[in-house]
This record gives structure tokens, C-alpha cells and sequence, in this order.
């Protein structure tokens, strides 16, 4: 392999029972995770105990797709869970080193709340917040908030570039060494070090200032998921950390080059950027074991859910007249995203896969990268991607919870740390410790300050 | 006293440094406790350990104001402290039993979230969530959200009324029983137990349903606390407890007997709805203790401040060319709230009161009923308005804090506990158990079921 020395940084991607699609099913699993605190309290203490960087949580605000018999089978697509800033300021309580990444759109909130709820959850936790930017493209979404259809893809990222101007300018709203406190003279803060944004743009006036103090990391941590050209403009201009989808070693590399490669037109060291693609890895003790565990949650596939998978997948084509153990039919072309339904068509085909090995092979991590595998595989494969700078961490997708993440912090964090590619302990307290990520300078910051070095870009070399 | 049994319902009303509007400069005030979550911590516990009800969180997304000046030398104002759900969300996690009341505003939230933000608040904590539905006047939070100036008042109240109704709404999509989570069959829920809201309405469009399952309580608890006319309809509509100020008797009887004679008009038994106005009690052994207390506080209001408070309640007018020792001036009549400018230059006549005497009247408890004495007198006074039917409870704001909280735990809790005012132990599990609110039906049940009595009006007798 070649060299590339150092720690990979490790997300822990909790998703009620389980990222596998069946995994409510399992015998294992506690089927009312979606509304068990005591399931998360159990799940982010041992994250934190494993040392992870992060706990990440996903979020829609609605249930996606609107296909009841669909939906009534799966625990998946937001259909009944705990909304993420609470559930994460709620496990900011009873957590002290681990890093809490929530999701929230920038297409249906307003920069004042979501600014003001992740800086505050930045002080509720001492500085492990994280705000993962998404932009919505669910109509079931866009329809909870006055909306008949979804924003157009460059609407809605235009409207999300504003929106991270204006959250990190009110995150700036107060210089760290404003408030005074001074019992004796009265005064609570320098008015000098107050700042009001009087932000006007395309979508958003916001005068501010924020009413949270600068929060312990300066910023909250700035994540980002997209991979449309505009969503890794977007993130080589303002993320910190992307969670993406890479299913091979090539795409993986390609997608770092790109990005980091991005970074120095907006004056960005491309350190100042983690990448951590997705993965669920199942691991057993031998290969066999790993591949029964596997095989045991495949089989729990309600054909109902796979065969609705497969058919979102093609554009709403209906696959239930046909047998489960024959051939893909001819699929008619249909204005659904042409890439994914090529790429079913082709894996079909080239594989002569049934329609039931189809589903069963695209259900289970819903277009993640899945390993299946012992530790030493598995550590290979993460190991292979970190050190040709395909990826500087993971966020890890366990496919059954609590299970998968205890085996995998049980079997396969041990190899990594045998190989010094994972932490033993915190060094630091907060998020941007963990990440190696530099504490951002306010847009206020003055070069004559000698304080701050760089005014606009907060990470530049 | 005239006969009436019963505990008072107690809310704690948590404001950083305390409601005194000088309490940040106290020596025994934390000045950094608007972003200590350890001081909530200590003020979650102690209320819970003291069997309040519940605690309670005010809110405004923007700074109240634009006066530097004053602004500078106050902790009041929100000018930085945690933003109410996430802080609350965080004490769930280190309570048990205690009451956990926000305040979020119709004005610039969307209806989904808030309904989302709270059931899920509810869920986190076993059934101790409470929303305080608010209107916003102020147009410095207008600004925060595109707004250059604030809602007519009407139309905040209609607006309001439609947001609470579509909260509701969101709040039922699903059954109690709607989840099967039966693996066998892989049936998750029983899609006839899922309610599709279709919100279509003057101010909102919204879809549903809510992508949280029914929670604990049925619904969050909904608190109000406006005093208008408008404001009064609405909560004998919809709201359970009413957050109100009333500084005498007779205005507190007058305010209940309005509020609850219009129950009826919408199917509401009285009871279905607490009244606890605001009190802020400051107690001493003796009373003199309790005089000293309250003196220390009023000596350390800031001149500022307080010339600034009282030329925003008479419309702008600029006293800092009075002498401070000196008589009222001649005010202008000004647009000011005419009430509130009525109000204060009859009290400054009628009292002779100077410039300073004036501020400090009106400073400390920022218009809310002060009581100022022992434990006795407290309790005789809070009883007084309990048996005349003025109040079913309090929302206690400490001056202080923590000293006046554990003044009021210490000296009047005790007393009150004597005369069988206050329970010495919860006996149920949720806020609704506290404060004695029936379980809302849902709006999806009907008679038949056999299991909701009333279709529409959840509190109906």
C-alpha cells in the first residue's frame, strides 16, 4: 500500500433499528427504536466509549414516498422518529466527548433558527455540534411547508449557498472576548463587539445579530452530503466534513480529487475538509459467520418493500405481475433519474440477476458501500480507501442496531488500532479536536486584531 | 378564606441569572449563566427534587431592542442565552418527572416543525413536554426572518389560531394503536391508523402526516399567555394553562372568571385549562430579611437601564437630562401603548415618585406580581388568589437565581406543604398527571370506537 500516515476519523451513522432496510425485523432488533430514548442513550454511550469522532443523524421533514403499503412495512423513510436536534441536545446531556451531527434542511427552515439551535447545542455540549447541510428534493417535504412541488435542483442550491452565508456570518455575531460581565461596572458586554449582519439577498433578509453567544468551537462543524456538481461547489466553498456514497475504490478517489481539488480557488487548505463516505460493514468472526449474519437479514426483505425499492428505483415501474425468481422484464424508459435506473438495468443484466437478487442486492445499504467481511477484510477495505485518498474516514452505516455497532466496535475498532488507524482516547474535547479541523476566525476579525490571520476564510492554510 | 381544596400548580420559570433585571451583577449570580448548562442542570434538579410541576422556558428569536447602551448592561433581552427547545431537550435527559415547558413563537416558525419538534420533545421525555404558543411583537425579531416589520396584531392572532390548529392536526396523524411492529407478518403499522392532515388554510398548506409517532401525552400540553381580547379567545379555544400577570386580586379574579366563562362556548369544561400567573416572590425569614434581599437587588440597578426601561414604557421619551432624584417631568403624549403610559404617570404622581423611585418600581419584576416577605405572608397571598379562584397555580420567577429558586424550595414550600397546597410527591408520570389535564382525543376518533368520547374538543367534560 502506499504511505499515508495517521488516524482515520469514524462517524457513527444511528438510524432507529438499523440501516438495513429489514432490520426491524430481526429478532434482535427493538422494533420501537424510532421513539426509544433509552435505545439511543445506550447507542451514543457506546460510541463514545469506542471513541468515535461522531454520531451522525439523518433527517426529512415528512415521511418520503407516499406509497402506503410500501411505507407500512418498513421502519425506514422517516415514517415515525425522534426529530434530530432534540434527540441530539438530548444526548448532549448524557455524552461528554463525542461529537453530535444533525441534519437540517436548508429548503424549509429559516438561517435564524437552524443558526441559533446548533450554536446553542454547541453550548449545551461544550462544543461537539455539527450541522449537516442538505437541501431538500422530497415533494412529500416541500408539501409540509405550503410547497405543491420540491424546489428545482439550482434553486435549491442557490437558496443553500445564501443560507450557509447567513448562519456562519450569525454565528460570528458576537467576537469571543465580547461579554465582559462586570459586576462592579455594570457593563455585560462591549457593544464594539457585537455585531448586526443586516444580511439582503435573493432569498433571505436577516438583520441579526444572533442572541447566542460565539458558541465554543467559534462555528459548529459544517457537514454537507451533496455530490451533484453544485453540491460539491457548495461544499469545497463552505463544508467541513462530507458524508457521500462511493461504491468503488475508483469513484471513491475520483470524488476526493475533485472536491479537495476545488478547495484551493476558495483559498481552503484541503486538510480543512474531511471526506467520510458511507459504509456498512458486517463482520463476523470468520467469513462465514459474517455472510450468515448478512444472509439472515436479506432473507427478512418483505418482497412488498424490495419490490417497491426496485420500482422507485425504475421510475414507478411495476414489477409485482411478474415471478420474484424470473428475469427483469423490458423496462420502459421513464423520465425517473436515468443514472440509477441505468445502473439497475445494467447490474440486472449483467449479472442475470432475478428480480428478487436484484431487490436483495440494492435493499440492504440503499446504495451505500457494504462489506461483508472479518475484521482483517474489513480493515483492509477501509484501510485500502484512507490511504489512497479516497477517504479520510467513514461514517459507519451499522445495518442492525444495537448489534452491528457493538460488533463493530468489538471486532473490527481492535484491528484498526492494532494498525494505528484509530484512536485509543479523546485528545480533545470538542469536535474540531476530534476532526483535526482548525477553530474558524470571524468574518469580523481584522488582520490588525494579530488574533485572527484570515478574515473571510476561515480555513485557509 | 372562602372553600376551596386542593394543591396550587407551580411552574418554575428559569431565566439565566434570574428575573430581576439587575440579578446578573449579584454576587452570588453566575453572569455567564445564559450559556451554563450546568446552572440549568442545578435548576432542573432542584425544581424536580421540589415537585414543581414544571419548568418553564421563555423565548425571542431576536434581541429585544436596539439600544446599545442598555443592552450592554443587561443579561435580560435574550440578548445571548440557549434557544429554549434544545435546552430543554438536554434537561430531559437529566430529569425524570418534572414538567418541561418551551415557548415558541407562531409568528416566524412553520407549523411541521414545531409540531415535529415537540411531539418528539414528548417522546424523548416520557410525556413532560409543554408548548407556550406566543405571538411575536417585536420587529426586532421581525427582521431575523425577512420582515421589516412585525405582524399587525390581528393578523398574528389569526395566524395563530390556524398554526395551532394545524399543530393539533399534525399531532394526531397517527393512533395510539397505529403501530403493529409485528416481525412475523412484517406489517410496522396499520396504514388506516395513519392520518393524512391536507391542510388548507389562509397562512399554511400543509400536507401531513407528521413523521412522529403519537406521543406520550396524546398531545404536548399547549400554554398561552395572551391577555388581549384576541389573545383571551384563543386560549379559551385551545390552550391548557395560561402563563398571565396580574397585579392585584380583583384583576386576577376579573381575568379568570373572563377566561374561563368563555370555555364553555367551545365545549371546555374549566377545568380543562390552568391559570397561573406569573409571581415573583422574594422571601426572608423575617421580613426585614426579606426586605434587605430585595433592597441589595433594586441598589444594583444600573441608572442606565433603568432610565431606559421607563423611556421605552413611556413611548421614547429621554429622562437622562432629570435629575434621577428629582420629580417626573411633564411626559409627551406619544403612540406608546397609551395603557402602559397611563399607568406609569399616575403611579409616579399618585406617589410622588421620583425618577429613580420610579425605575426601581418598575425594574425588578418587569411588571409582574412581586411579593416581598416571609413565608407566611407568601403563602397567604398565593393562597388568598388560589381560594378566591384568581389563579389555579403559579408560574414562579425567581429573582435570583439559584438563591431565590432555593428560597422558595426552603421557606415556602414547606409552609404551603403544612396548609395541603403542595404535594410532597408526584403521583403520576407526565405533565398532564401534574397539572391534572385529561388525555386529548384524537380529531381522527370517532364516537363509535368506543374509545374517545369526544370526537373534536379534546377537554370537553
Amino acid at each position: 500500500m502506499t504511505q499515508r500516515n495517521g488516524h482515520l476519523h469514524l462517524g457513527a451513522f444511528l438510524y432507529p433499528t438499523g440501516h438495513h432496510i429489514a432490520a426491524w425485523r430481526h429478532p434482535h432488533a427493538s422494533a420501537d427504536a424510532g421513539s426509544s430514548f433509552a435505545h439511543y442513550v445506550q447507542l451514543a454511550q457506546a460510541a463514545e466509549a469506542a471513541k468515535f469522532d461522531l454520531i451522525f443523524l439523518a433527517d426529512g421533514s415528512g415521511t418520503r414516498g407516499d406509497d402506503a403499503q410500501f411505507l407500512s412495512r418498513t421502519a425506514h423513510s422517516y415514517v415515525a422518529q425522534f426529530e434530530p436536534i432534540t434527540l441530539l441536545s438530548a444526548l448532549a446531556a448524557i455524552t461528554r466527548r463525542i461529537g453530535l451531527v444533525g441534519t437540517a434542511s436548508t429548503s424549509f427552515n429559516e438561517p435564524y433558527h437552524i443558526a441559533r439551535k446548533f450554536a446553542s447545542l454547541d453550548h449545551i455540549s461544550g462544543g461537539r455540534a455539527g450541522w449537516n447541510l442538505v437541501t431538500s428534493s422530497s415533494e412529500h417535504e416541500a408539501r409540509n411547508f405550503g410547497f405543491d412541488e420540491h424546489l428545482a435542483h439550482a434553486t435549491r442550491y442557490e437558496r443553500a449557498d445564501e443560507f450557509a452565508d447567513v448562519v456562519s456570518g450569525l454565528w460570528d455575531s458576537f467576537d469571543e472576548d465580547a461579554f465582559l460581565r462586570d459586576k462592579s461596572s455594570g457593563r455585560y458586554f462591549d457593544p464594539d463587539k457585537r455585531h448586526v449582519l443586516d444580511h439582503r439577498g435573493a432569498f433571505f433578509n436577516v438583520r441579526g445579530p444572533l442572541n447566542v453567544a460565539r458558541s465554543p468551537q467559534g462555528h459548529p462543524v459544517t457537514v454537507q452530503a451533496g455530490s451533484s456538481e453544485a453540491g460539491k461547489e457548495l461544499a469545497a466553498r463552505t463544508a467541513e466534513v462530507i458524508f457521500t456514497a462511493q461504491q468503488t475504490l475508483d469513484d471513491a478517489v475520483a470524488f476526493y480529487a475533485d472536491v479537495k481539488g476545488r478547495m484551493a480557488r476558495h483559498g481552503r487548505h484541503p486538510d480543512s475538509l474531511k471526506i467520510m463516505p458511507g459504509v456498512m460493514p458486517i463482520v463476523g468472526r470468520t467469513e462465514a459467520e459474517a455472510r450468515a449474519k448478512f444472509d439472515e437479514l436479506q432473507a427478512l426483505i418483505d418482497p412488498v418493500v424490495g419490490l417497491a425499492m426496485v420500482s422507485m428505483l425504475t421510475g414507478g415501474f411495476d414489477l409485482s405481475a411478474y415471478p420474484l425468481d424470473g428475469p427483469i422484464p423490458e423496462l420502459p424508459e421513464t423520465n425517473a433519474s436515468k443514472s440509477r435506473q441505468t445502473l439497475m438495468i445494467e447490474l440486472a443484466r449483467r449479472e442475470n440477476l432475478t428480480i428478487r437478487e436484484l431487490y436483495r442486492r440494492i435493499a440492504g445499504a440503499r446504495g451505500h458501500w457494504q462489506l461483508v467481511g472479518t475484521p482483517a477484510q474489513i480493515a483492509d477495505a477501509l484501510e485500502e480507501r484512507f490511504v489512497h485518498y479516497g477517504a479520510d474516514g467513514f461514517n459507519v452505516m451499522p445495518a442492525l442496531l444495537p448489534d452491528s455497532l457493538n460488533d463493530f466496535i468489538e471486532l473490527v475498532l481492535p484491528e484498526l488500532r492494532r494498525r494505528g488507524r484509530f484512536r485509543s482516547e479523546y485528545e480533545g474535547r470538542t469536535l474540531r479536536d476530534h476532526l483535526g479541523l482548525a477553530r474558524p476566525a470571524s468574518r469580523y476579525a481584522s488582520r490588525e486584531d494579530g488574533k485572527f490571520a484570515v478574515p473571510c476564510a476561515a480555513h485557509a492554510a
